[in-house]
């Protein structure tokens, strides 16, 4: 597609050709630390975190001062609160007045197409309640191909609550457009929904559904996992019940492939304990760190091209 | 007046020829969106804000980034607080070292004022309690302008709570300047207070004082709303008698002139419900979401007005 | 030392070469308001405040912008809250991708070491705990300077809490590297602690422990206070035994020096009251605005430093 102009509300939107043009403009784009492009200057983005989050916010507004855009916004929800009786429709419908590209989180599912339906300018969603978080599968797959070498002929295991976490849905919306082999490791309860199923399996991609990661983690080239978000469940004690399954150290990563690799979208400690032990950090496997900065140029990529400048 | 140096604090303080000025000069600018001027790129814009507001806020940094100026502040009341014992003028005399010029917002009135009593660079009234909002009042009036052709010879109502509502006010004061008819429609207890009135009275504008706007729907030009500010009304049973009242849907606006324009400065919903319905927004006298790219314009000219460069 | 890709955790790690190194670039920059330089045009500094913090946050992000770099950060702890599980070396780790030096304020004590210790870019320590607060030493020591010509030979009183103030405790490592004489003026209680003292005693400068300000309120050139900070008292009998002493007005003040200056890192007032009194502002020895725009200068210098660009 031609993303000028374009919304990023779902990765479901992306065909293989759509992903891999975005690589390709990422990697265009050289050093991207200690530097500065002046590509869009012209522009500003807002910021509109309708819930808090620290990693993709800083992740956007990084990206667009490197690309030498000017960035206004809100952090924080206290702030939205204060406007809370106003639609969303109506909050798009001002901000687009004094922004150019808009990335936002909100806690609804649906909230980013609500916005794109409405928006003038682009939209970017950075994450809306349990539903997608686009931006964050597409530097997930950048990483997974930059540490890879390719994405196709991987065996890769999605890990965790399937059913409420974006960041899993996501991902395997765009693993779909890959040859790969997708294990989706979760309890039987928390399994991929059928509005992700149901793409997957018309794409013809390898699946099988498990509980027991320890069935493949010895033939898997990459495993991404992410927490339980305890406030998405309705039934609070599937929450308990499950909330210590698929924690991972040296033990349990004992056995894996040479050049296994695991991610994760970070934080990978909740309130509950690490999901990722820090014993693991400095295992070749661990390469929740690259993605971070692999995040900033994805971003720097994406509003680019949905500004029509690259 | 020269308004170089200069703090906006009242929108009393305007001559006709200075409200002119400004509306020329924001004109100068063009188009400013997917734009960036370099005509304030020395300068920094402080935004205080002692009370929330996305709007305001946003459409001043959008404003100062428009022209290459910097932007530092605080969003959020929850980071004043923390400084809740220092007074206004040690935190106007400190900030003045960090930037060149400040916008803010605070919930107390005249404490813009204050403010501009002990700073040595500019203050832009952003709203200061009940008292007075004067750059919404300058954009409120060049949206007229643009929108009519000219402000003179129109039949204005202002609709609400006059007597808490800052851009009511404001707005009044703004309009005695020009040769307009009035209609001040509000409860009977919630009457345009004398400091505002005397002016307006000494102005020899027409006005009349009503309390159903439905006498004069069908013969003004414009109707300006705003929201019942509970948190202002010292007897909330005032506020629980009115709350409901004046609020417009296709129905009440039945009969209007053809050329007819409603305004309100946003959000037109509040915890009560919609002040102006979204059935109203397709009709072409819906011209509220016009008004915040004005907003943008208006602030980009009092920014460059007071920094002398322009 | 070498300032480049060096974080900036205690003052103690300062040589007197290291701080008059600091003041000449500082005064290298020329005048610093209505103006900016690009010298830092290709970096992103991040603030971090744990803790809310307006006066040094803003005063870094001015410095940033002063020098052309770009700003991302949170201001909140609210914010932070969020990420609360998540440990402060994750934190650093993640925010590294997104800029080139990190600001950061912090609750605990030796928090900004610890982030030092895993981070690849620059931290700068904008006060962690009761621990230490170097910018505001350098900022202190180079206000002393300039108004007094040099420090060598000045008689200096350090008046409060000198147990919990990190303004205090940096500004005792700070001072150590030149030929004053010392007075440390606090509850006997809340004296300079064992890890100061020491280097302290190394020095050879002259210090006297004291409990009452008149006895040397006469004689002294500088003096020095900040607030009791109620949040860090173990035992609040202590902080309500001593919160209204050394509190400063134009009374206790007669008897000073013609050239006495009085300094303070604000806010002076805190929820008991003025420490120094609005009377007090209009006398010569008002020297706390002036630190204020010294502060900017001073991390304007640091950033450039520990960027490779000074």
């Amino acid at each position: 597609m031609n993303f000028k102009g374009k919304s990023i509300v779902s990765m479901n939107d992306f065909s293989r050709e759509d992903i891999e043009h975005v690589f390709s403009v990422s990697e265009s784009f050289g050093e991207i630390q200690r530097a500065r492009l002046d590509i869009l200057r012209n522009y500003i983005l807002a910021t509109l975190f309708f819930e808090p989050s620290t990693r993709t916010r800083l992740s956007f507004e990084s990206a667009m001062q490197r690309l030498g855009g000017g960035v206004i916004g809100f952090a924080d929800p206290s702030v939205a609160r204060a406007g809370e009786a106003e639609p969303l429709e109506d909050t798009i419908r001002v901000v687009q007045n004094y922004a150019d590209v808009i990335a936002m989180r909100h806690n609804e599912a649906e909230a980013a197409k609500k916005a794109a339906d409405v928006s003038r300018v682009p939209i970017l969603n950075g994450g809306d309640g349990p539903n997608e978080h686009p931006t964050q599968a597409l530097l997930d797959l950048y990483t997974i191909k930059k540490e890879k070498g390719q994405i196709d002929g991987l065996k890769i295991a999605l890990v965790g609550d399937l059913f409420h976490l974006r960041t899993l849905r996501s991902l395997a919306y765009g693993l779909c457009r890959f040859d790969v082999q997708l294990f989706l490791v979760s309890p039987p309860e928390l399994r991929l929904n059928e509005d992700v199923m149901v793409p997957l399996k018309q794409s013809g991609v390898f699946y099988k559904e498990l509980t027991d990661i320890r069935e493949i983690i010895g033939q898997i080239d990459v495993l991404y996992t992410d927490y339980f978000p305890k406030g998405r469940f309705k039934d609070l004690s599937l929450y308990e019940k499950y909330k210590m399954e698929y924690r991972f150290n040296r033990d349990t990563l004992k056995g894996v492939k040479e050049d296994f690799i695991i991610l994760h979208p970070m934080p990978r400690k909740d309130s509950v304990g690490y999901q990722i032990y820090p014993d693991v950090d400095s295992l070749h496997c661990a390469r929740y760190f690259e993605q971070v900065l692999n995040g900033v140029r994805i971003r720097m990529a994406l509003l680019a091209m949905v500004l029509g400048e690259r």
